[in-house]
Order: structure tokens, then C-alpha cells, then sequence
């Protein structure tokens, strides 16, 4: 059984990189970091509780460690901001602090490490029952260039990256029992893995953001109509989606998921959703097939509003946000 | 029954607070401050949660929102740091959603308002069962003047603020059943306070960092022991103090607490140790009775080595601080 200080002596450890922007790590009542001038620092937050946000039914600790950092991280990657430092903090039952906590921390690790990103602080105790995990995450954006949800503008075009639904259709096949081990299909394994081992768009938010190709950005955490009327509301315009190029996670064959609904509506497919003014469009073209971008729709004069075209019709699209309270 | 987004609506009204450093609040994915030259940032975490780290047996909901305010701009005292921005991240059930949650942004509020801290951003989501809160908060440190627990040398004085023990005494006798209302001596109703409504020492921090008086420096969050032997262990250095003078608060003379015990090993106190090199005990002098200052003792060179004299006895002070995971 370890105690709470070999566990603090473990994390600031593992903790150790080296970093010209960090001058205090772990081991003191808080952080320092260094104010670099030409930049600004983007601080995101997020509180994940255990069978709310995620169970153990269907994760576990090492995949859970990498799932808490990656919706952090796509945070940061919608703001065009390079991730750098996380602050870690838990509280769980004495079981885990003695056991999965290694796997936890491989898996936060597995995901910081590529990204050069250090471990700087946080917070470990005891919960009765649930765990608890909260992480802040601060990312560099060159001063000027991040990308906020408020600047949309009619005539825009919108596009998201990856292909969406996936997650939903993977949290489905969960619920009914299936397992990565057990699932026959390919694309069911992959519609698994994209709920269980989502990543976090970082390469290509940095590049919209320094290039200044997107006008609003935000990344798809609770589905696409949800997260479209979040950049519609902040820029005071509204949009309309073509159903028909809506990029669909390609679907199990035997379940038929995921459907058009789901990438419409289902969450935690973390691509990210923006916005790009008609003279950018070329410069956008110019970056290549080194991400798969889809045209999905365009920005109109309209605030608030909302549309779906499909098959010549056109319909207001519910945004259908999961409320944690109702 | 409000929804999650009305919540966010009225928290984000409640946020509005004008400040140079901030460039984007809440309402976007992550908020951006400014790098302004000269600084740095300090961060701190920290994850209170119900039962655990609270009671509504004791507390109430403005109370809680005041203290874990607190709590964290402690931390931040304790660098030297001017606190200016705080995330706040809560899982709550439906009834303190609809209900308590006002009181306790108001608690929120009620702290950051005179510091003029700002929130800017966080996250809301349920949780069935008991309240846990995650708050993050970032100070503002003159370059190169944060104060770190790494820098206490042999033949430091060492000095709290305030007085010690009450937090722990208040605690003691809210279990023994008493409560601010019904507590008969003025002494009772200090000593619940302190462990209810602490407060912060973010003047005396800032003042001792940015006239660079002392040379490490922690809260008293865990305990005089405790935390003097965080101050000894990252400056590899050893400590005495003198029993005689440790600034026990005033006891109940009913219950005749707190004790001296409760004074070296109760937590909660949130009032800064910190350690003053002799060449600038002259300056600290001429800071005046602006705060109540206590030397209790002396830095030396027997690395890990805490010892307490008492009527002319040395012995070893053992920490007693608080492992979640026992």
C-alpha cells in the first residue's frame, strides 16, 4: 500500500521534462510559469465523475488516463493553442490509490509525453466511493492567433475534421454488451476505440490557428448540432449543414451504426468544428490531404438559427446538448 | 429548475470583471491570459470533496464557496502571488443545482470580489451523489520574486503569522456538537469561525515576496510540523522550535482548546510559515504591527531533523500530517 508522499514522489518523477517555460514544477504550493512574450496562455478545465463521465464497465484505468487528458487537450487543440502543462488532480478509494493509479498515470503519461507536455501540478485524496479526476490544462498560442468561438461571419464555410458519430456508436455497441475482444467487425472495433481511445486534434488546430485560417473553432465534445449553435450563439450568425456531406463514421455492418443522427447529435467525437472566411479557402486547400477536412455547410445572416438540408429539403436542426441537471 | 445553460449564463454575468490580463473569459473552450513581462504565473489545484474534505454538517453552502476560495488563494499567498484568475470546476446532484448552488457562487464571489479575482472558466456537471469542487487559480509573481520552499538556509529565523490551532479546536468542538449559535463564549464562536470562514493571508505573501523578506515559504494547511518539514525537506536543511513560543489561539475556557499539541500538528490554519534570513530580519522589523508576526524557532544545518524545546528539553518533532491513503 502506498502512501499519499511515495505517490506524490512517484508523480513528480515521472513528472520530470524539461521545459524552458516551466520555473517550478511539482513540489511547492503552486507552479511557476514564465510569461513569454508574443504569446498567450490558453486555461482549460474539466471534472470527470466516475460513472457519470465514464465506467468501468467499459474503461479502464491506463485507456481512462488517456481519455482525461485528450478532452483536455482538444480544449486547447479548438483554440489553436500548443498543450504544455497539465495540473493532475484526484480523489479515489484507497483500492485504487493502491492499485490501477500506475496504469492511470502510464496512460495520462502515454498521451503528455508525445506532446512534450509536463506534469506541473495538482492535487491526490481520498474519495469513499467514486473517482474523481479533475485536469487543468494550459496550452501557448501566439499572441493574436487564437482561435475563439465568436468570430464567425456570413458566407463562411464550415467545415469539420476526421468523421463524426463514431463514439456514440461506440458508447451503443458497449452498452450492448460488445467488447473490443468480442467485436467481429473491424469497423465495430473502431467505432469502439474511437470512445475509448479518442485523440485530440492538436497538429491541426495549431496549423488553423498560425496560419490564420479559421475565423471560430471549437471542437466536437457534445455533438455537432450542440457545438455549432455554440459558435452561432458567441458569433451572432446562424448556419446551414448539407446532410448529404455530413462525414459519417463508417458504419458496422451488422448494427448499422453509427447513423446520420448520431453524427449529427452523438458527443466525444473531439474533431474539431470551424469556420473559414471565402478568402481563406485556398490557403485552407494549399494545406493538402494531411487531415481529412469536410466541407459541411456555410455560415448565414441569420442568428441563432440552424438548418439541415437533405434530399432538397431544408429543416431547423434541434441542438440537442446533453444538460447535466435535466 | 435551472438548466445547465442558464447556470453557465448567470455564472458568466457574475464573472464579468474587467482586467488588462485577461483576454478572453468564459464562454469559449479555454480562456487566454496575457504574458506580461516581468511576471510570472503561479498555479495551484485543488479537489474538495463532500465528506471528505467538508460537511454539511458543519457547513453551509456560502461557507463552502467562501473556503474553497480560500483554500487556493492560500496557496498563492504562500507564493508571494497576487491572485487574479481562478477556474472552477463543480460535480453536483440536481437538488444543490437547483437550490445551494447560489449561495455558494455568492460564497465564491464574496472572496474573489475585494482580492479583484476573476473567473474565468470552469466546468458543471452532475454527480448523484456527493459535491465534489475543483478550483484552479493563478497569481501574478514579480519575476524572480515568487517564494519557493527551497530556500531556507541554516541560521534562518522562522516565523508564522496569525495564531495556530484554531481551525482544529473549532473543528473539535463542531464534532462535539456545538454550533455558532449555540456557542456560549466568544472564544467558541472564534475558534468555529476559523475553522468555517479562514481566511487567506494574500497581503502579508505579497508584501514578504515583492520586499524579497523571506527565504522559503508554505501554508499552514496540514500542520506546523507538516509543513515545516515540507519547508526542511525541499531545502535540506533541519529546524527547532521553541515550544514557548508558538502562538496558540486563545482558548475556549470551557473546553480548554485548542492545546499546543493542536497548535504544532492541527491543520487548516492557512497562515503563512516562512523563513527570514538574519540580514533582512531588520527589514521585516520595519514592516511594523501591520500583522501579527510570531519567531518560533530556527533553521539548521541536520537535514530532515525538526526538534521542539520545551522547558529546557529537546525533542524530535514528529509530522504528523495527513495521509489520504492510511
Amino acid at each position: 500500500m502506498k502512501t499519499e508522499k511515495e505517490l506524490i514522489e512517484q508523480i513528480r518523477r515521472m513528472a520530470r521534462r524539461a521545459d524552458p517555460d516551466l520555473l517550478l514544477g511539482i513540489g511547492d504550493d503552486a507552479a511557476l510559469i514564465r510569461n513569454v512574450t508574443g504569446y498567450t496562455w490558453a486555461v482549460t478545465t474539466d471534472l470527470l465523475v466516475e460513472d457519470v463521465h465514464f465506467s468501468f464497465q467499459y474503461t479502464d484505468a491506463e485507456r481512462l488516463g488517456r481519455k482525461a487528458m485528450v478532452v483536455n487537450l482538444s480544449d486547447l487543440a479548438s483554440m489553436g493553442a500548443e498543450p504544455k502543462f497539465v495540473l493532475l488532480a484526484i480523489a479515489m478509494p484507497k483500492s485504487f490509490a493502491s492499485g490501477e493509479i500506475d496504469s492511470f498515470l502510464h496512460g495520462v503519461d502515454s498521451v503528455a509525453q508525445p506532446f512534450g507536455v509536463s506534469l506541473i501540478g495538482g492535487d491526490l485524496s481520498f474519495s469513499p466511493d467514486k473517482i474523481v479526476i479533475n485536469i487543468t490544462a494550459l496550452g501557448k498560442c501566439i499572441f493574436g492567433r487564437a482561435i475563439r468561438r465568436d468570430g464567425a461571419k456570413p458566407g463562411d464555410a464550415i467545415f469539420v475534421s476526421g468523421c463524426l458519430g463514431a463514439a456514440r456508436a461506440g458508447l451503443e455497441l458497449l452498452r450492448g454488451g460488445m467488447r473490443l475482444e468480442t467485436a467481429e467487425s473491424t469497423e465495430a472495433r473502431q467505432l469502439i476505440r474511437a470512445q475509448l481511445e479518442p485523440s485530440a486534434q492538436v497538429a491541426l488546430g495549431r496549423l488553423l490557428a498560425e496560419q490564420r485560417l479559421a475565423s471560430a473553432m471549437i471542437d466536437i465534445s457534445d455533438g455537432l448540432s450542440s457545438d455549432l449553435s455554440h459558435i452561432c450563439q458567441e458569433s451572432g450568425v446562424g448556419a446551414i449543414l448539407d446532410a448529404a456531406l455530413i462525414p459519417v463514421a463508417e458504419a458496422d455492418p451488422d448494427a448499422n451504426l453509427p447513423t446520420l443522427e448520431m453524427a449529427l447529435h452523438g458527443g466525444e467525437d473531439y474533431q474539431l468544428l470551424f469556420t473559414v472566411p471565402p478568402e481563406r479557402l485556398e490557403a485552407l486547400q494549399r494545406m493538402g490531404s494531411q487531415f481529412r477536412l469536410t466541407y459541411v455547410g456555410k455560415i448565414i445572416d441569420e442568428a441563432g438559427a440552424i438548418y439541415l438540408e437533405e434530399n432538397g429539403r431544408r429543416r431547423t436542426l434541434p441542438s440537442r446538448g446533453y444538460d447535466h441537471f435535466r
